[in-house]
């Protein structure tokens, strides 16, 4: 069976589960998010074997420390997966939940309820873990899932996937619920995108490549997630003693998170006066600034900033520096380069704070605190599947809720239309 | 300029017109809508003139009498499109709309606000209101928009786009807000489809040969309205005395419509009594059926359906008809050949009723009543943009709320993450 045959069979597998998925009560799919969990810690043994593979093959491949710590699994880290899944029970069952119900002609009484979205792709990088927490979150909204993993996790995935799908058959669930691709070729991807008969939404999780991949090739639905080239604007009435540690914190945190701060953008009022404290402060912490001609001007240790930097997601400890004349330029700099991920505007003024939540169309927008916030957990969705940066269905962290649609439903007597 | 840039100039200038709209007063945007309807019944007169010049055209390109009929304005249809513009004016404004706001670490305030899309594409095809309504809907939902009508309504399109786009110009909204695409070549739609650096979403009205177009050409992200293969069950246990007045609603009421049934399954049990009492009533108001083997059986006047005319959406008074053996058997054939529209059951029975509901998987489910009612006005959402037969974003009825995305905004006072 060539790669496209195989990929059609999964979506005709996971569609057939999806429709018993749909019906299932909260217990049936709580039971099997906990044999998830209980099959992860049994074979914790194989899982470490087929991830020390994936770690052998990525150092003879020469991958980057940071990389390869992020596929590292350990003994910890597989208990932190099982707890994941456990989590994902607990929390309450979207489906069914109904948004509305009201009469219309002749008494008919017309509801909103909450239902699956049915088939979810997920396409995504190097971390392991995603595989199980990934599966968890489709599965408690009624949806089943086609995994596409990065290669560099291939035989980790393969064996997390394995496990966790024979956990929730195990209890019930039909085959087909949880699904791995687990062939490297680019043409499995490709096959992914284009099945409309089978595949409800793709999730794509990962940078500009995937996204322009996926916006060219994909003919299935889809929600674009985790491109982050996040702003910060330090307003000239900004509390200094707050601007700095919220900066500091945006971008040092966690450099590789796609809610970290690319670029900040400092009002020229107070240039003079901010640029070489801030500077100072993020060299101490090994922070690279790439500035315009005045932050050079005003710190020596600056490089100069091309065009292409106000438009890049470092994801490393890199900040490019701006002036801004004013906060209508700050806007409009947003406009032309963010992501429309997270941006922040540090300002003690009132009507500067209500212009920029209202002027800047990006999935979370800040006042006064670090753009390191965009999270699902921490916005208290519970875990999150990604961080969607387009604006159809859903916007900004996406948790279980958002893995979910909705249908009317419709209570009649004989009535008709007149 | 070539067609292409000028669809791109196009989408700069509805782009940077969307970020006035975005923050634009209702009041504003009201005005705004009272002014364009005043335009409408100002200019009637040259309205009617190219309206006129598309009815002679298409007289001469032999269209059809119903297309003709779609196709034709008089004074009374100019006023309506006023009056609805007007009506529009009086809905509540979306934007704005605060959807829930809580706490955080350290005091942090999330927030989640109903905002614009942005700039919304919308292809359609002959009836020229539509260009009104939708640039309507559009406005009032604070959205640009690029229109795209049938080229049969190219001159009556042109010149309501331009007039209505006058009249919100006039009432202070910047030139860009409304636009039309005027020129019938198909590279214009192919522009339009791909356009992702100014398009948020695009909406396609119409039927399977448009759908295929965008989901193989598209870039952008958009949202498929209006197909509508609708199929009513008739179960063992339905009253008859409802059951013939729902079905010859549902397929004689206005069958050119995407809500009219098109193919009806009757349980096997009670075939031999039902299908000649209803088929009578339907020849009666000249129906057209399909049947299989044994409902040619049971009706001398039916033609023998095949498998084509399953998947079939007439459009017209023609309906396919088949035998289920059981409920199951009913839910399974809707399952393989309904595009997720309206379904119905006619049933008397407790249980049967509720596993259509649950296992029936399309934007509305019906019991004991016309597939008919699926429609914004009489959801109570007033005039729609149209009917969304996919999950994400919207599904059924498509009114103003369904024209914006949410965005988060937080409110901080220095914090950063720990």
């Amino acid at each position: 069976m060539n790669i496209k045959e195989k990929v059609r069979q999964m979506g005709i597998q996971a569609k057939k589960a999806s429709r018993f998925l749909a019906v299932a009560s909260s217990e049936q799919k709580n039971k099997a998010l906990y044999a998830m969990a209980r099959a992860l810690r049994d074979h914790c043994k194989e899982i470490l074997e087929a991830n020390e593979k994936d770690l052998e093959e990525g150092r003879q491949a020469g991958l980057s420390y940071a990389l390869l710590e992020r596929l590292t699994l350990n003994e910890k880290r597989v208990e932190a997966m099982a707890v994941g899944l456990e989590e994902i029970a607990a929390f309450r069952d979207p489906v069914g939940e109904v948004l509305g119900m009201w009469s219309g002609q002749g008494g008919i009484r017309i509801g909103r309820v909450r239902v699956p979205l049915g088939v979810i792709g997920i396409i995504y990088e190097s971390r392991p873990n995603v595989t199980a927490d990934a599966a968890g979150l489709c599965l408690k909204a009624g949806n089943s899932v086609i995994l596409r993993g990065g290669k560099e996790a291939l035989h980790s995935n393969r064996v997390i996937a394995q496990v966790i799908s024979e956990g929730a058959t195990g209890a019930g669930v039909p085959e087909g619920a949880i699904n791995i691709i687990d062939n490297p070729d680019r043409e499995a991807t490709m096959a992914l995108m284009k099945m409309n008969d089978y595949l409800d939404v793709l999730i794509p999780r990962g940078g500009k490549g995937l996204k322009k991949a996926v916006q060219e090739n994909a003919t299935v639905p889809f929600i674009m997630t985790g491109m982050g080239n996040c702003h910060i604007f330090v307003d000239e009435t900004a509390d200094m003693e707050k601007a700095v540690p919220i900066i500091l914190n945006a971008k040092t945190q966690r450099p590789s998170t796609c809610n970290s701060v690319e670029t900040l953008l400092v009002h020229s009022n107070i240039a003079s006066q901010f640029i070489p404290q801030a500077m100072a402060a993020l060299h101490e912490k090994g922070v690279e600034i790439r500035g315009d001609k005045t932050v050079c001007a005003l710190d020596a240790q600056a490089l100069p900033a091309t065009d292409e930097d106000w438009a890049t997601e470092y994801s490393d400890l890199i900040l490019a520096v701006k002036i801004a004349e004013s906060l209508d330029e700050a806007i409009n700099h947003i406009a032309a380069y963010s992501t429309g991920h997270s941006d922040a505007i540090l300002t003690e003024s009132y009507s500067n704070a209500q212009k920029f939540l209202n002027g800047v169309d990006s999935a979370a927008v800040y006042v006064n605190a670090s753009t390191r916030f965009t999270d699902g957990g921490v916005f208290g969705f519970g875990a999150e599947i990604g961080i969607s940066t387009q604006k159809l269905h859903a916007r900004g962290p996406m948790g279980v809720e958002q893995l979910t649609s909705t249908k009317f439903i419709i209570y009649g007597n004989g009535q008709i239309r007149e």
